[in-house]
Parts: C-alpha cells; structure tokens; sequence
C-alpha cells in the first residue's frame, strides 16, 4: 500500500539513543519504514494471541524483505502473563533458534507485549536492538514511546526492567481499527492524562473531540495521537531516567497500581486503572490547593465520556495505603504523588496521610 | 582497623558511569571508603551461604554506620544457581522489605554473587546503586569490574544480562586468605590472560611469582589483582559495551563456556574452563599464524603451574560446536574465537572449522 498524506514523524532527542516515531495508516507494510534499521540475519517477531492472528503476517512478509530469518512467538494475552515466566518464553525462542546479539526484536501488540520485548531485548545477551509496533492506543500514545520496559512482580507492577530505547516506533493507525471498545477507552485514559499535566489547549482540542476519538475518526486519533507523542518526546528528551521531570507522567498512575495491584493484574486495564487514578489525583490535588473543584468535575466529565470508571473499587483505605507504599516513587517509606499545582502543571510531591484517605473514601466505593 | 599502606586506587574511566576499585588489606571495615556512596535510607547485602559466615557481619556493621537499615540476604552457593529462580530471591527479599529505588545492593563473595547482584540492581525498578564487594580472586581481577552482570539460561551461560557499572568495587586481599585452593587457581587463570592477550612484561612477571601466587604471598596477590585491574580498567575504558576491543578478555572463553555448559555449570568452575579454554585458543592461535609451538607450550605449562586443568573433557567434537554455536561472539551461525595474533596481542576472528576440529581432538580426552 502507498504512503498516505498522513505519515507523521516525531523525533525523540537522546543523543546516541534517538529514534523516530511514524504515526499514519498501514505503515507497516511499507519496506522503506525499516530501512534505517542496523542490519542483521534474523528477526523475531513477538505478539500474542489476540495480535498475531490480525497483523503477524504482514509484518513478518515485509521483514522477510531484510532479514534471512524472521520467527514469531505468540505469548498469551493479558496483563497477567506480564511475569517472568512470560518473558522466558521469549528468551527460548531466541536461544532455540540460534538468534545472535544483533538479532532485531519487533513488538507487535499492546503496552504488555511492549513492555516485555524491550526488555528481552534489553537483557538478551545484555542487549539487542528493538522496535516497537504498537497496536494498541495506550502502547500508541504512551508505553511504547520512551524506553521503559519492564515485568510485574508479585509485590508490585513494573519493579523489574530497564530503561531501554527501541530503534523504531512505528504507529499504525489502522490497527486500531480491530480495537475493543474497552481498549480503546483505557488508551484515551492516556490521551486526557497529557492535558491536565501539560497542555491545556490540547485538554481543550480533546473535550471538543472525545465524541469523535470514541467514534475511531481517523483525523482525530491521528492528531490525538500525534499530539501525545509529541509531549511524551519533550518530557522523556528532557529527562530520560525519571531523574525529575519524567514522573509527571506518571499523573493518576499512584492510584491506578493500587487498584490493578489490589484487583489482581488484568482485572481492570491499566487505563481504566489510570483513568479513576487521575480522578483520584484531581481530588488530591484540589486538596492540596493546586486545583478548583470545578476543574476536578471538568476532568472527572472527561474521563467518564471517555467511557472510563471514575469510581474505585472498594479495597479498602488500609489496603490502598499498603499498596502505595510499594510504588516506585516511594521513599524511606513516604508515599509520593504527582499532583497539579495547576491546569496544564504537575510536580511530584508526598502528600498529608489525612488528605489521601480522604480522597480514598471520597473515591471508592464503601 | 587503620588503612595499611598497600592501599592502591585504579579508576575506571566511563564519563557519569565512572568509578574506583580500592585494592589493599582489610578495606571491608573502613567506613571511609563508603563514603562517596549515594545517600539512601537502606542497603541490601547479597551474598551466599558459604561467604557470609565469614564476612557479612563486619560488612552489615560498618554500612550500619551510613545506612538506617542494613538487611541481609544469603542466595545457595555455586554456579548452578546463577538463574533466574535465584535471582528472583533478591527481588523478592528488595520488595519484601520495601526497598524503594534509592536502596544500594552490595554484592558480597564471587563471580555468581557479583554477576547476579548486579543484574538485580540493573532491574531493580529500571536500576538502583550497587557495590562490588569481591571475596574470590577471580571477581577481584575480573568479574567484578567493567559492569558485566548476567544470569545462565538452560541453553547458554550469561546470556541474560545488562551491561550496568557498580558505584564502586572493594577489592580486599584480606578476603583471599579464606579461599579454597581450587577457587586460588581458577582466580589465577583470569590473571594469567592479561599477558598473553595484552603485556607480556606482565606475564613475565606472573611466571616469575607463579610460585609465590599459589603459596598467598600478600605482596604478590596486590599486585596481581593491581595490574589486573589496570588492564580492565583501560580495555573497558575504550569500549564499555564490548563493540569491539573488549572482547580480547573473552580469550579462552568460547571453549571454556562450552566446557562449563557441557558438563553442567559448576562441575568445573568458570576459571578452571577458561585454563583449559585458554590451551585451546592458543593451540588455534597457533594454527593461525599467530604465535609459535614454543609460545603455546609456555603458556600452557604457566596454566598447569596454577594448578589448572589443560585437558578438555571428552565431551565429543560436535558437541563443542554445537555449544560454541550458541556463544555470544557468534553472528550468523559462525562461531567467531578470541586469538593471539602475537605474544601479547588478540584479536577476535572467525576460524575455519576444521582448525577448531583438529584442535578439540588434540585439547581434550577422547
């Protein structure tokens, strides 16, 4: 298929680790999107279940263009299999076919296949080259974008990876065509997280726009798209480590753990799970002086018509604290948010214990 | 204890990675050395069930000095359990303790610890500080310095792993008194390699205190592990990620990693596998112009006076292959080997196999 007018091109600035990402439909048939890459025998393509079936051959068509070998291995599918014994899958497959330390490794499928190949690939003899296609909204606008990879453990989600930046993003519009509405309500989660945090005229282009985005109108999720990438680029350009500026992204994500932790993995989406968090971290933040209560209605309208809970489930305020407490951003045992000290503005903070549980049962159901 | 003189400094030089190795009698006990350290509210000592008997509790006491809580963790002992169910032992002993990702990990005993440890604190929520705390020879001239961590996988040794550097590494002699014969030897074989891949006034030097390494003379082991370090410290210095001249330190392991794996890990110990390796390599240097009979029988004589094996066991000829196959080194199926291209200088290159054939069935039992 010919390139489309709407090919779109953001550039993530990392010194000797950066890359492109191109945002437009059916782009990856296209050779010519692959050429940049570093040249190798082989290629394995990871997906899953879901993804493979819909995607795995055309992808692995084309990459048979540049490479002499190009495996799949299909993972199972879901948040639950983000462990350990999920990510050994992939270090069989590439030791079972003699893959060698410039083998590329492709992710194709959502934020959990993602997460999971960069870091494969970023522990595979100490280090591969990687792309990442997401298929997913969430893995569009958010988790393949940046270099975190990582795997769940039992005590926590994302406490074992690395920080790791693919060669390619390649985003692929029309993939999210065979979305589930739930997927893609869980990736606008993402979407609305961007304005809030950073950018209030694109908080305003999306409250236009939600019917559109909710409807899959192809200019407005290129644009929605586009526009995440281009945030998610400055801040990740600026602050690769999450030395500082990076957490910001990581706004309603405190409580969203908490509530996929306390669930079970995979019970709520981690978008849902981020969508009632940002509810969650607006109440905080308007409790904290950072924002009006008209401003925690207007995003909590938002995150609703964007089809997301707004409500937590009831795990109880003892449980949610434990929970918390385990979050990456913790230190000496202090919880820490990130928090608006205004529309279009966040920092990271710990906040009064009294504040939080007030939020908590605010929140959550009884 | 009060500093001794034969304290000697090496740094490794890698821009914001950079860091010193301290060499010298009973540093252990020195509060002083740890105090360029990250402040954190916690630190995490690594070890195993043989090693921390014999030193955990003086490390534990002084780190009590600098850090609020000092936990303790002690993994089995041995080759066979650097994988990943070990491995996890320390994520779930960070996260059970509630480690956030200021904690720094010391790595007290050998190779497996260092490497593991290492490992674990590359992922550790995307990376958190660690020290090298070497008790065996071989970690103090090797493992332990330029930032190589890994575990084992059933089908290849390291080959899941991070290239990630310690804060610092703590090199004390007074540890090696302690160290079985058999760990003294496969120590010494990682001392022997400098020479001939890189100073042969070095390996004359080895050669003239062979005698005096094996009997533990102080003098000695210090300047051993001193100039070891050096060697290190400028190869890694020039190319941390093993592009290119880093991999002359692999020289003798291609077969010795076949060696391992073939008769299981742990039957020989990495240092005895990387002896033997060694009379390989240099018997395949020989066949490839690189260095003459003469030169071969000497270094093979220096590796026996070590008390290192220079037989390779009878695994059979294709099964070496078939294991050097899957080495690292290898790319598109040809297994590429470590050589000398002179006293004193290496080079990696591909051999052709009926070379490598024809020096299996000179090197090992039939």
């Amino acid at each position: 298929m010919p390139l489309t007018a709407t090919l779109e091109r953001v550039e993530i600035e990392l010194g000797d680790r950066s890359y492109p990402i191109l945002i437009g439909d059916d782009l990856l048939d296209d050779a010519a999107h692959y050429d940049a890459l570093p040249s190798a025998a082989g290629a394995l393509i990871v997906s899953n279940t879901t993804v493979a079936p819909l995607y795995a051959q055309r992808l692995r068509a084309v990459l048979q263009q540049r490479y002499r070998t190009v495996h799949l291995l299909e993972l199972p599918d879901g948040e639950v299999y983000k462990d350990w014994t999920t990510l050994n899958l992939i270090f069989d497959a590439l030791l079972g076919h003699g893959c060698d330390r410039k083998t590329v490794l492709f992710a194709l499928g959502g934020g959990v296949v993602g997460d999971m190949t960069g870091f494969a690939a970023a522990s595979y003899m100490r280090g591969v080259p990687f792309v990442q296609v997401p298929t997913t909204l969430l893995a569009q606008v958010d988790s393949s974008v940046g270099g975190k990879t990582a795997i769940n453990h039992p005590l926590g989600k994302n406490m074992i990876g690395a920080f790791y930046q693919p060669q390619l993003v390649l985003c692929d519009l029309g993939t999210l065509k065979t979305l589930p509405p739930r997927e893609l309500s869980a990736g606008l989660s993402e979407v609305i997280k961007y304005g809030p945090i950073y950018d209030m005229a694109f908080f305003d282009w999306i409250e236009a726009h939600m019917d559109a985005l909710v409807a899959r109108d192809g200019a407005a999720l290129a644009h929605a798209v586009k526009r995440s990438c281009e945030i998610k680029a400055e801040v990740v350009g600026q602050d690769e480590r999450e030395a500082g500026l990076r957490a910001i992204l990581n706004f309603g994500h405190t409580f969203g753990h908490a509530i996929e932790s306390g669930l079970g993995y995979g019970e709520w989406l981690h978008g849902e799970a981020v969508g009632c968090g940002m509810v969650m971290a607006a109440q905080l933040s308007q409790r904290l002086g950072g924002v009006d209560a008209a401003f925690v209605a207007r995003l909590t309208r938002l995150i609703e018509r964007a089809g997301l809970p707004v409500v937590g489930p009831a795990l109880g305020t003892e449980r949610y604290l434990e929970l918390m407490r385990v979050d990456k951003k913790s230190e000496g045992g202090e919880i820490r948010f990130v928090v608006l000290d205004g529309p279009g503005s966040a920092v990271m903070r710990a906040a009064p214990e009294a504040l939080v549980r007030e939020v908590l049962s605010r929140c959550c159901q009884a």
